[in-house]
């Protein structure tokens, strides 16, 4: 086992374990992966194998074509997908797949998350994006492999940059998450959940919410982001 | 007490050890069984016992008739329902019954979970089925015997095959849900909820949503079930 | 300290426990007393103290007509509800209020719970009742006396019988349960929160559900109740 | 390091470690401050640092004007709002802000949150105000320090006083509340939550419920306020 990749089997095994944590994921339904740009390889939890029972050791290197490179176990179902964004988007070094429960239900509906608040605007300043199930054909075809291209072509439809939205839903399935780091990802993911539960019971306690104010988002996400933010340390 | 039925004792109090730790019962309400095929036998929970309270050797061993075999505690009052499925789908091994919140909500509207997205497509291609409540004299009569023939008719009647399907919602009762093993029916209770969970939440976020289309179905159950699945190591 | 309290000092103590861990309370909104009928007395909470710096000897005695018997601290402001139902309702034993969050929920619609479903027929074959808020004399009167008569009148009109039904909701106040024992009040308060929890759901899934069928009622209920029950030991 | 400040640097770290225990904090969106006015001066929690890595010493001594007065750590974004507030309300000695989401939804739709039930009336005799969001040039300017005028600009209109409605929200953002002391304050966001879950609810099981009377709001208000309270020790 290489040693070369001691630090990305570390961190990726570090991030999968705060997903039950935080309460994102049912049984195995979910995933966390940690790139090495330099070595051009990421790390990946094996498919189907329980959260308590994962190590390091246990994590799969895999490339940017998706192919598996060490590893005694299988990589998770989804890694294709995870291989076809790190492959383009350059800048992320950390992705998350969860079946997070309000997100997949705001997934499952197909609807965009509408921006109700400072919660949101905290993290991105526009809905969270939806993408549409893919066409038949890719879906029979390589479909995790079509899974990533069907994400970055709703980001080039909606003219969104995934440096400034840093997650999504997958229409009819679950959300991805994506950051700098797998801790942001992680991060991302909790975000995401709390944001949907928050947007479907603010349209339960009042259907046909407007958005809110372009002022008020503008103001929210420089306090996080951009060369005059001033939350953290 | 006879040795040879220890291993569904033990198999059978793990299994239902569970339900109380995946926030799937309150108090006494729900039940787990492990069958033997040798043996033509089963090992159920004792009626009413607190799980803190339980053990291997307070399981009782019931016959697919319905008859006690050994034990000194009363067998579940859902004893004859697991009997009758046992005795008629010859395979299946685990059985069990829960009242969980979202899937006996939907138990009670007596709707079928209709197929929102993959975390449901994953495990099973059609709706959740929802048999209807029995005729009166069903009810006035050997209820809970009664209860497994409404099951298999209802499956009988939707063209269903318990091996594809291993869930049912009984009508302004509750869910059972069964497999190969107990540890299996026990997953497939937890999945079940959180399937009740998102489709109900889906409702709420979108009246009226469309189901899934039927390539994307297929492709989700393929890749954890049949020939050419690649879930899991 | 007067030994003979030190019984339903305990039981009161350790019911009272039971309400956080079961999740019915927050901070100190519940309260459950014990009552030894030889005595005429019973043992309450006493008022604001948190659960975590509750002994049983802080514990308050009190007589069937609010009277404090024994003890250093104030007893809950609730403590002549309890007063007045354990002087008229002769066979109960134990009486618990919360403010549980589903429970408070329909008490503040001044609607009954529906019977829809297996779970409520287990332990009541009606509507959960709701009385109805006060007139505003009674309010400004003795309040707390009146509201053990608003909950008895509500049982006089409904002609339903204390010892059949173990709970009520008092309308935009809160729920009280009672039983045999105090602890049978404590699970009666946690039936009733996830009966509520489960009638939302049922209304929120399909607006207009049909109570469920009396055969099905009276079947559920007489499984656990009455001279022909066969559940638990 | 002044010791001067030790009691405030306490209670406020202490406060604030209350909140994920409460279930009101994701990661760091929350905060609380402890005024001593003595001093001229309340502490704070430093912006975007996790829970776990809190500590007394950590907390930054800020002046009623938002200038730093002791700390090597950047306060809390929000710390302004909070200057604003102990500048103006006199008698408040601790302040919490969250996104706790039931609040944060109802915030989000720009509601005040009816008064449904005696859990709100044992606390406030009002709806919960909900302040519009701000006009954008007050977004564009000060933002944090005009937050602090608009809650109390709100209150102006309402005609409310601080000190009997110890909290609010602010439209599309999330809830403040405060109080004597520190704890009340987070006592007083847990309360809050609590009530907005429960009046979501409320209007979910029945839509259009009417407020609750006026003599039994009173009569709730004056059983834990005021000269003839008689609840508590």
């Amino acid at each position: 086992m290489s040693k070369k990749y001691n630090d990305i089997r570390e961190s990726a095994y570090e991030a999968n374990m705060q997903l039950p944590k935080l309460g994102l994921v049912l049984f195995t339904f979910g995933n966390v992966s940690a790139a090495d740009r330099n070595e051009g390889v990421f790390a990946i939890k094996p498919s189907g194998v329980p959260y308590e029972k994962l190590s390091p050791k246990k994590m799969v290197i895999v490339d940017f074509d998706g192919n598996t490179i060490e590893g005694d176990l299988r990589p998770s179902s989804d890694t294709k997908t995870h291989a076809v964004l790190y492959k383009h988007w350059e800048n992320i070094n950390g992705i998350v797949h969860t079946h997070s429960t309000y997100a997949t239900a705001w997934a499952q509906t197909q609807r965009d998350i509408p921006i109700y608040g400072t919660t949101h605007a905290d993290h991105l300043t526009v809905d969270v994006p939806c993408a549409p199930p893919m066409d038949d054909d890719m879906i029979k075809g390589d479909y995790e492999h079509e899974t990533g291209f069907q994400i970055m072509n709703c980001f080039k439809e909606k003219g969104l940059s995934y440096e400034d939205v840093e997650m999504i839903l997958v229409g009819n399935h679950a959300p991805f998450t994506w950051g700098k780091t797998p801790d942001k990802a992680v991060y991302n993911s909790a975000v995401l959940e709390s944001v949907a539960q928050m947007a479907y019971l603010t349209e339960q306690i009042k259907p046909l919410t407007p958005r809110m104010k372009d002022a008020l988002i503008q103001k929210h996400f420089e306090r996080k982001h951009g060369p005059n933010s001033y939350y953290g340390q």
